[in-house]
């Protein structure tokens, strides 16, 4: 984005709330406005014409009021919420005069914790608490007829993506042309246009996004949020250009924050450690407003919490709670992540408390391959949770073996009998992919042979265009490097559903099969009829349809002129060697795999270092394993930071504590392990011809679960760790609370 | 073109060649490429993998040889051919830099006379004279059995449009997206993009062409110049944006000229004047070089030269002659104005030679409407003309009437009684339109009710978005202000065949109409059945879906929603309230109409003023007559410009003399006569629904023949002009020649 700039910009700066909770008093520009070279401020009451940020997913009853306003009016509910914004001249210029806009606030208590009993709830944000509820089966009936009861409480930490740009904002309104540019968007392109056209009153035609190239989004980049809102504001009033680049300490209090949840979980078991019922209690920390599709991740917590086990009966309440801090939203492998730590930990847990093998009480509540399609009697994301295909018993025996997991557990031994405090971990997921509903992709062969692709999906740099190309060029029978995959410009193509929830590959990856299909048929139909030879005898190889290597041939290249509507070769033929193709696709899929890992632990300073890291997943159809690899191993790295590191902290008075990568500490090349990466294509998705499953958050989504049981071994000390990160400070204090408790139920069995 | 700029961008200036004949012996770039900001340098020697600017149409064996380089390499052949070309930080130090390159030329005789003999003809330019020939009949019975022969020897001016703005590029390559975009395309964007990917050997996907916002085009606006080549290849190269704005004097020089042709014309007729046979010959002054489509010219000249007259017999013989000018090319009614002057000159002097009225010479040759479809026999633009539908002597008797003809000749009579010097000429002309062969539209209505059209065509600020948006609102049943008409970005549809032959009203008209149509079928189909009516009760008023004003009504808006693929009410319906529609057309269409106009001569200095002007037009369908009249207007300035101010004169040496616009002297609002404009519906096309036949450019046709016809008038002086423009200069040295003719003549008749 710092390298897109139009001619007479201005720049955008966001003045934001120092306190995290309070009323507004007065917001004084007028020093700002005074200072030369600064074109506009904006308080609250100049924007109060704009709606607050609508949903996009998942809306659930209660929480519309708390959607989002672009600017803040007459309550400041975190630190870091738009208060004024700032237009000059440069960048410079407005950070200065945004230091000039004084803010009264009058301050109020902060609440903090979203775990807390509603009744001490922020009445300033009149919030009732929302609940959503999702069970089957009769919970009450298993819990009183249980052989034995396990409950845990357990918390995972607020943490978030961090890609390596922040976010940025480039909007400029086309006098001429009567259109809205957004340049900057990712993710979902056509559905925020939609939302800006209504939230504007335009109409989608006029306004235009356009993606620009980026690393990562990892479910933050690309939602809609109060500056998408401001930097078109203020290109359509100001009639230039204006950018915005979010710097990192905005972007650490800015942009979507995930993950912090409370979990309360029982589970019946019977002897066998099978589970005949699970209760489950969420605390979901929502921040201070519920963004775009923030709602969903308390939903997909609930409803995919149960993975890859049989449980007969289930019984979840997921409760939203709105806190002082920064909105949260969705964060690669969003409730997966959360759902996988609570899930694997209570495993873990019902096999200490009955002196199983925690592998043995995975085995024996696994659902068998045999059993699929299995219906979950849940729904997440709007959809039922059907889980496609999977065989879940057969992962866990490839896992071991290819970690090598008797001799981890062998070394880890040896080297705990000499004084390391060395452990394995081991933590077993079920992900979910290609969501629909749909998705469509316009393919051409040009004049050159050449193929183009267009889809309305987007890269967010996870390499789509080279699977995309891939699908196509193995379909259609051309060198893979001749297809060029559009993307990331409304402009291109009618509708598209962007790059989210694993679904790339999965959806924009089937529409594409479909149009080569149909290109391919036209192809060599049309080819049939020129080199008078039966359709069935021809194939197309390297982007020539011949009747052998022999045989007489011609080029796709060569069809695409003679079907060129000015071609009179053409006849009445259809012009173009072309076709557009649609997906629907009501069902989700479900990927599966298992995370090891070693580490070992400096227990002076409760350091975990990750030693070893080994991953199986598997993904029905590796479109390009090279790629899948760097997926996994980039998730992994993300996920080793929720498990270890990442966390943003607040003080008492609501003030984040996490706003520079000093103290919000992110894992770099120190902090990772070798990893061993296994893709298994063991189970096709019945639910698309190439039986693709989206393979984006498989890396991240076992991570807390398997340190977690490694740290619990390296210490010794079964059920050690319940709550994320494991930090060296949370590490020590929780051992010696560990330790406490064990000495004063000693004779009692494990804590 | 001034308003689009992108950061870090480049200016471009053009080193032309000073002499109009000659070796290069060298071309000294040092100094220049010495000047600080100057980027760099190229002379042809540097572009020489630039392949030739090739045709877009019309190739006439024998021609390709004289295709146009990006930059002169060996020779130079017209005086502001490119040399080199300086790219530098902006545009002074560029022009700055352009008058250090030294350019010796070793000059040889220059030709400029394209009707002298092929003999004499430039060895250097090796001009084998290319003829084209196309005709029917027995010439040769009906001259050896004519009852008198008349034969003329007519000449039209070299002359052009020069639109407002001069032509302006900026071309930028996006290293990021491997992406060439190339702004300021108009006219045929879709076909400059694919010639461009040839030229560089890139796919077609892999270049932009935007339009920008141009107020006329008028034929040479938009076709592919040496400066596209050569801004295409330094955006390449410098992989930095590259702009160049043309400037007047260069404009008048390097731009296409046009209309320069020498005609010897021999008609048969009988003694009712009716033609039994027209033998002719044309002299095709085609400058330097043959550019994209300017072999056209001639080829329109000759194929369309017969008009509304029934011509037994035809033979026309059309030399292309390379001079050291200018490349001409096509300017607004190519071929026609000049076939227009020599047919209705004929017309005139055949009732000369035998005494008859001029009006009824014209009745007795027309075609009757009762003929209509009238087959030529002749070929025109690649397409057989076949006349769809007209009633030419109708027409004749409107225009009289409208115009008041009888009295105009009185009143001109009474004034010449009293020593002024007016008379009033007709001019009768066939156009041409809607040239195919295909047209593909994409619309879809938007989630808030509006409609989209996308096209491939192209505005010139012809007012199409607004035709289109009519023919699109009155079919569909929406407010023509909701529609929105995009075009000119090569990205949003896969083909187009752009704005030139007066096609877009009836090609881009035709499948808006086609894909309106579909888009109302579907919307009347899901509303009955949302509304529980048949189809048949249903209207659509005012983008709303009724069963009457009382009945129930869905919106086209909710419709919309519903089918979008996302929506749960679409269940297995098609996404989208959309549709694309082609049209495809073998046959262009035939408008006609006459020219009336009333001079008044000043003797003394020999200057004609026109003093009052009507035109009739019969454009089958008149969508927008308020357009048409603009469009006719504008045109009638244009004609007249070419009838007597407009001529881009030259030096024995082949320096060029009208390089200023004092010297190229076009028609301003002292030069414009009121004009009434009649816009007829008598003969909608057959070849399309709407009956449509294009009008943009019936305004220029007849100027020349009316005004050459008011001045003969006006001089009683009959058969006096005899060429174009009908400058003070001209028409006193004829006058002297005419009265020194008929002075030795004297008895003979006139001359």
């Amino acid at each position: 984005m710092g390298d897109l700039n139009f001619p007479g910009q201005l720049h955008a700066r966001i003045v934001r709330s120092p306190v995290a909770h309070g009323a507004i008093v007065e917001v004084d520009t007028q020093a700002a406005q005074a200072l030369p070279g600064v074109v506009a401020v904006w308080a609250g009451d100049d924007l109060q014409h704009l709606p607050p940020i609508p949903f996009r997913a998942t809306a659930i009853k209660g929480l519309t009021p708390y959607c989002q306003p672009a600017v803040a009016r007459g309550m400041v509910r975190y630190v870091g919420e738009p208060v004024a914004v700032v237009i000059a001249e440069d960048p410079y210029i407005a950070e200065d005069a945004a230091d000039l806009v004084m803010i009264d606030i009058d301050e109020h208590e902060p609440y903090l914790d979203a775990a807390c009993e509603p009744a001490s709830f922020a009445p300033s944000l009149s919030c009732e608490p929302t609940v959503i509820e999702k069970g089957y089966g009769d919970v009450d009936e298993a819990f009183s007829t249980a052989f034995a009861v396990v409950e845990l409480e357990l918390k995972t930490g607020r943490h978030s993506a961090v890609p390596m740009e922040t976010r940025g904002l480039l909007a400029r309104y086309d006098t001429a042309r009567d259109v809205l540019e957004l340049h900057g968007a990712a993710k979902r392109p056509h559905w925020n246009r939609d939302q800006l056209a209504d939230l504007f009153k335009l109409s989608p035609a006029s306004i235009e996004l356009y993606e620009n190239s980026v690393g990562g989004g990892f479910g933050v980049r690309g939602e809609l949020y109060p500056e998408d809102l401001i930097l078109c504001h203020a290109a359509l009033v100001l009639k230039r250009p204006v950018k915005w680049i979010e710097d990192r300490r905005e972007h650490l209090m800015a942009t979507n924050h995930s993950r912090e949840q409370t979990h309360r979980i029982h589970a019946a078991v019977d002897q066998k450690g099978r589970i005949a019922a699970l209760d489950e209690t969420l605390f979901h920390d929502q921040g201070a407003y519920v963004r775009t599709h923030g709602a969903r991740v308390a939903d997909m917590t609930i409803g995919l919490l149960l993975g890859p086990y049989r449980v007969p009966a289930y019984r979840a309440k997921a409760h939203y709670r709105l806190t002082n801090k920064t909105p949260a939203a969705t964060y690669r492998a969003p409730g997966r992540f959360e759902g996988t730590f609570v899930r694997e930990r209570l495993v873990e847990a019902i096999a200490v408390r009955l002196s199983l093998d925690p592998m043995e009480v995975r085995r024996v509540n696994l659902i068998a391959s045999s059993e699929m399609p299995y219906e979950r009697n849940l729904s997440a994301l709007e959809t039922d949770v059907v889980l496609d295909s999977g065989d879940y018993a057969g992962l866990i025996e490839k896992s071991l073996a290819f970690s090598g997991w008797d001799e981890l557990r062998r070394e880890a031994e040896r080297r705990r009998a000499q004084g390391e405090s060395v452990g394995v971990g081991f933590g077993l997921f079920v992900e979910k992919s290609g969501l629909g509903p749909s998705e469509l992709v316009e393919m051409r062969v040009e004049a050159d042979g050449s193929v183009t692709v267009v889809t309305g999906a987007a890269s967010l740099g996870q390499g789509m265009e080279t699977a995309i190309a891939q699908i196509c060029a193995e379909t259609l029978g051309v060198d893979y490097r001749r297809v060029r995959v559009l993307h990331g410009d409304t402009n291109r193509i009618a509708f598209g559903f962007g790059a989210h929830a694993s679904r790339v590959s999965v959806m924009t990856g089937e529409a594409t099969r479909r149009a080569s299909e149909i290109v391919r048929t036209k192809a060599l139909e049309f080819a049939a009829e020129l080199l008078q030879r039966h359709v069935n005898q021809l194939e197309i190889v390297g982007g020539v349809v011949q009747d052998g290597k022999e045989g007489p041939s011609v080029t796709l290249a060569d069809l695409a002129r003679q079907l060129h509507p000015a071609s009179p070769a053409r006849g009445d033929r259809e012009p173009g060697l072309s076709a557009s193709a649609w997906f629907h696709n009501k069902h989700m899929n479900y990927p599966y795999g298992a995370h090891i890992a070693q580490v070992r632990i400096d227990q002076a300073t409760g350091h975990v270092a990750v030693e070893r890291y080994a991953i199986t997943y598997d993904v029905g159809r590796a479109i390009n394993p090279a790629m899948i690899e760097g997926q996994i191993v980039g998730g992994l790295a993300q996920g080793l930071g929720g498990a270890l590191f990442e966390e943003f902290l607040y003080d008492q008075s609501g003030q984040p504590l996490s706003v520079t990568l000093a103290d919000y500490m992110m894992v770099g090349a120190t902090e990772m392990p070798p990893v061993d990466v296994l893709i298994l294509e063991d189970a096709p998705s019945p639910l698309n011809p190439l039986g693709i499953k989206g393979a984006g958050e498989g890396g991240v989504t076992a991570a807390g679960a398997a340190i977690a049981s490694a740290v619990d071994d390296a210490l010794q000390r079964p059920g050690l760790v319940d709550r994320l990160p494991v930090t060296p400070q949370y590490l020590r204090r929780r051992m010696q609370q560990y330790d406490e408790a064990l000495g004063s139920l000693s004779g009692q069995g494990a804590p």
